[in-house]
């Protein structure tokens, strides 16, 4: 298939078919996106009465628009979708995109009926579908949308079976500073399908790194393919929903797939280089990773700051993770000796940073002499937690600590990944702190993380990446 | 030793020795702290100058001090403690809290030495000594604090030998709606140990729940004979730090403790009905679940709310932490086939709340009909992430989501665990109403969650915890 699939990201035209005035249905929410997001071609709103929508004009039926329509978005009952596919062949359109649901997923002998009659029209007429069931298209550099996203773009394609999931993964790795190339709900995937999406994502030039949603996989052997050739040539992450028998059932209920073949996904993992994730956090999390992780091939890590007990847990956490919290090298230890002849003995990997004050050593200063050591291949560090701030000037500490570590971050040349716990308290002032630091972090070009666990999870699966592109 | 330590938390009066003028300070906070908490005997200050400090009049020495003192709490260097137990014990004081660290736990002999000597000269004045390396005690009944924590007291009576640890977890815990009987960070534990803390709580009367930060261990039958008998009459939640190699190294650094000892907790996990965690962040989750979850004995989870994707993943979630995704039973079904003809049978558990808005049903109803089956044990509820809201308008629909489901909860008389992801974002009408949420479901009884991955295994580790008291 290979780049196949590019015309859909860039259609001449588009229709909503279902398009409404109320602010609180689909039918507007898609034109809403469209204009949001600065779609440049003419946009056709189209339904039974003609009503304009948004101050786009009006029609009755696809067949009055006056000219080509390459894209149809149908958000229409599943009742009426067969005329549609009529009326897009007669109108020479592209590509179907089905928001529309009721199909297969609901179990029924019609709903299965009725999406095979519209594949087979479909198939006719040449169009081709996606969904349905779905959410549909986010392209930024193409003004696409189906929700008022972002519209800076990046590096990240993303294909994902539920349009829910999507929008979160969108909306959560927009605020950790990863955005997107083009990301795509295909629901039940009746014809357009996750190895089709695989394989145009391992093409496009836009895409540097590939995330998928996947509850069922249509045919085995292909997506391992897809997924084998993908990886040779970028990160692929994929998140598998459906492991258990509540998975299962509720895979069933949502996009008709198939989700028992769990075999299929093993092989997936042991074949090729995939990153597995088991949540949609990791999954963000791991395209944080690689959006600011430098390629590392080991696992010994320098945890700086944090309590004392926070320390404990640092080190309970990265070896758990399978990484190794290096011993302080001598090297280094003499170096710490120099300048700190009281307290250089009592500081270890973890570095407890609350042991430093008066030792003449500080948390920037010990990041930049662990950094210099080859022993270490990448550090977590620790800012105070923004809730034990006792005042507005309080944040004036936290803030010089983080800065600290932004500062040595540009001129080691490894990997940083900063903790902080972004909690929402009850303080105004602590909350915008907390967002106003994690902005300049992501601007500095260091990754965030709302927990070590999640930190350390992250940095030993990069490593894992790396390591095994490496060695084939 | 039962309620023996009982004196500790009623002194007639206190000495802060190290008192400081300077905020940055502990000899400051100390006593900010315990003015702050509204202690209601003298304080004394005690430093080189005799200078005032908050207004408290300053005393060279512990014997210049005119009435009795009973607490000592010592903020001076490690070289002067000899001669402040000289001082204590001509002064008849009852027990000396020791923030002043530098001792074992440096690793030199000199530190080594310096604790035995203290200890000797401490046990031949009938001195108890807490710590050292430690924060000392929060115990808001009585205005004891050694930060500015909430003057709210609870049921969470909580040994550790962090003090950071400690701070955390109650703050922690006091957003989501957990307050403290008692609060002791008890450091190298030379004198006053985890065993010593663990029986008095185990007495004590303000105490119904006990959580434990435990680095070593002095005396491990003992240990485990102390959190059996605990466990029999409270739930006591025990997080043990230095479990791995890198975690017992940075726990020797910490608090000189003997980490090694993972027999210890292997036998106190089995031969007890401890609740063992793996970090804070869970030990927090704990307090929550038994502070707002009612007993109970089985598994069988419903979980409403949340996408189609998203529902996946909760039944994979639940089904992987123990619990078990029960099938909407037959009279269910039968009772949403009225309400709702069209969509009855499209509704399963979890509960997708996307494709709800036009059934007939709401979140709130199937909520109802389900905690009325004997099938289901307990609930997870989603409600819309705060993030997903495009408008400060559109907070009001996911507080109404929020208000149906706490409306609910009061007579269904089973446990709701409410999942709201508290992630801080850059709009900050979006994060007060996030806290403002919280506060409200704190205030109706009913626990916050910020994921269900964390909701999921709480609930699960409550049903283990009153299953196994069952069995006993």
């Amino acid at each position: 298939m290979g780049l196949d699939l590019d015309f859909m990201f860039h259609p001449r035209s588009i229709a909503v078919v279902g398009a409404s005035q109320d602010a609180t249905k689909r039918g507007y929410g898609y034109v809403d996106a469209l204009l949001h997001h600065g779609y440049k071609g003419p946009i056709y709103v189209i339904n039974p009465r003609g009503q304009d929508v948004l101050g786009l004009k009006g029609y009755r039926s696809l067949l009055e628009v006056p000219g080509p329509v390459d894209y149809v978005i149908s958000s229409i009952p599943a009742t009426v979708v067969l005329q549609l596919v009529d009326e897009s062949a007669k109108k020479g359109v592209k590509v179907i995109h089905f928001f529309t649901a009721r199909f297969s997923e609901t179990g029924h002998a019609e709903g299965i009926q009725l999406e095979r009659d519209l594949l087979r029209k479909a198939k006719g007429a040449n169009i081709r579908v996606l969904g349905p069931n779905c959410m549909g298209i986010y392209y930024p550099a193409g003004g696409l949308s189906f929700m008022r996203f972002s519209k800076e773009k990046g590096g990240v394609g993303i294909l994902s079976q539920s349009g829910g999931n999507v929008s979160e993964i969108v909306f959560l790795a927009n605020l950790r500073g990863v955005h997107f190339s083009k990301a795509v709900s295909f629901g039940n995937a009746f014809d357009i399908n996750e190895s089709d999406l695989v394989e145009y994502f391992t093409e496009d030039p836009e895409t540097e790194v590939i995330a998928a949603y996947v509850e069922g996989v249509r045919d085995g052997p292909r997506f391992i393919r897809a997924i084998r050739a993908a990886t040779e040539r970028k990160p692929v992450i994929v998140l598998k929903g459906g492991n258990t028998e509540a998975g299962t059932r509720a895979v069933a209920s949502h996009t008709a797939s198939l989700a028992g073949s769990r075999r299929i996904w093993e092989a997936a993992a042991s074949q090729t280089n995939a990153v597995l994730v088991d949540s949609l956090e990791e999954l963000v999390d791991m395209l944080v990773a690689f959006r600011f992780g430098k390629p590392v091939y080991g696992t010994r890590v320098g945890v700086i700051g944090g309590g004392g007990g926070r320390s404990v847990e640092a080190a309970d956490t990265c070896e758990r993770a399978g990484l190794k919290v290096q011993p302080v090298p001598p090297s280094v230890r003499e170096e710490f000796k120099k300048r700190s002849p009281n307290f250089w003995d009592w500081i270890s990997n973890p570095v407890d940073g609350s042991i430093l004050r008066g030792s003449g050593l500080d948390e920037r200063a010990i990041l930049q002499l662990l950094a210099a050591s080859p022993e270490y291949d990448f550090f977590i560090t620790n800012v105070r937690e923004m809730w034990t701030a006792d005042s507005p000037e309080d944040i004036q500490n936290i803030r010089s600590s983080l800065d600290g570590y932004l500062d040595v971050s540009k001129n080691i040349g490894k990997t940083l990944f900063l903790v902080e716990n972004d909690m929402v308290t009850n303080f105004s002032w602590q909350n915008e702190a907390m967002a106003a630091n994690r902005r300049k972090s992501i601007q500095e070009g260091v990754a965030t993380f709302p927990s070590i666990h999640r930190a350390a999870r992250a940095l030993s699966r990069l490593s894992t990446y790396y390591r095994n592109r490496k060695a084939r």
